[in-house]
């Protein structure tokens, strides 16, 4: 499938009443629980999504556009959510997602992208020269890829219970 | 985590709101895209649900309950959706799904499951002896399992559109 704005667009805009449903009636076990050490929770990774709107993903299409791969992007913080989120409630951090992705899709819409301007070259810190379509698909790839993670990581605290039929449920079987 | 009834039920009970969420509003590219040959669709999984709420898990709860493990589960087709669905629309199937999954929750709670009922031996044509709360886990970690496969489906759609950022973005590289 190639890049289509409108089609990305759909995923960032389920991601954060999907995270509502999946998370918002657990309990804190469910929640709280990870793959074991400098592993994240399911709490961790909402953080990590929040930081990403506010850091990652709009500021670096703005450079982009404003001063194309002369400027590299700012390198962005994976593990910021563990000073952040601190003290903060699972339900304020899925408000709080909410409405940062709700406030950076408008900034999206106003940004008026045309095909020229979505194959626009940044530059990566790392990754060297990317457009602003690779960018925005990315986007919406990461959200599902953390979605897969707060799945796995809750399917694991079951590895044991499911007994024999370990051996069926591939997300048991992967990291 | 050892298995608990309350725990597990609050899986079971967000699956359907995740997967409205989730796949309501997005355009058909997304929902019948696949892995390619031989694979499934997030269309094809929510059938294969279907099927599951309706010959797998409380029917092989009911067989453990009345029949021990003297009476081994029907083997459950697990591609039977691709006959059933043929010619619905996805908004029909996650209706379906979420009046098959509420009412199999009712039963569930009429079961009245004590801690010696949740050890009750069951017979897995397979497997062999497992127990009603083994059955109960696998159930919700299905669920999960489910939803990290259509997420994944999803993702690979734009392995390419993704440029160099497909490094970092490790659902593009499982199957």
């Amino acid at each position: 499938m190639n890049f289509r704005l409108e089609q990305t667009k759909q995923i960032l805009q389920q991601t954060p009443s999907t995270l509502n449903s999946l998370l918002g009636n657990l309990s804190n076990e469910w929640v709280s629980a990870n793959e074991g050490p400098n592993t994240w929770s399911p709490f961790d990774v909402v953080g990590h999504l929040i930081h990403g709107e506010e850091t990652d993903w709009i500021p670096r299409a703005r450079i982009i556009l404003q001063h194309g791969e002369e400027r590299a992007f700012d390198p962005f913080d994976r593990v910021a959510m563990f000073e952040k989120s601190r003290g903060k409630k699972l339900s304020d951090l899925l408000v709080e997602f909410e409405v940062l992705r709700a406030t950076n899709l408008e900034e999206l819409d106003r940004m008026n992208l045309t095909p020229e301007l979505l194959a626009k070259h940044g530059k990566h810190p790392e990754l060297g020269i990317v457009t602003l379509g690779q960018l925005l698909s990315t986007w919406a790839v990461h959200d599902l890829n953390h979605i897969a993670q707060i799945v796995r990581v809750m399917s694991k605290q079951y590895s044991d219970a499911v007994g024999p039929w370990k051996a069926y449920l591939s997300i048991l079987n992967v990291r």
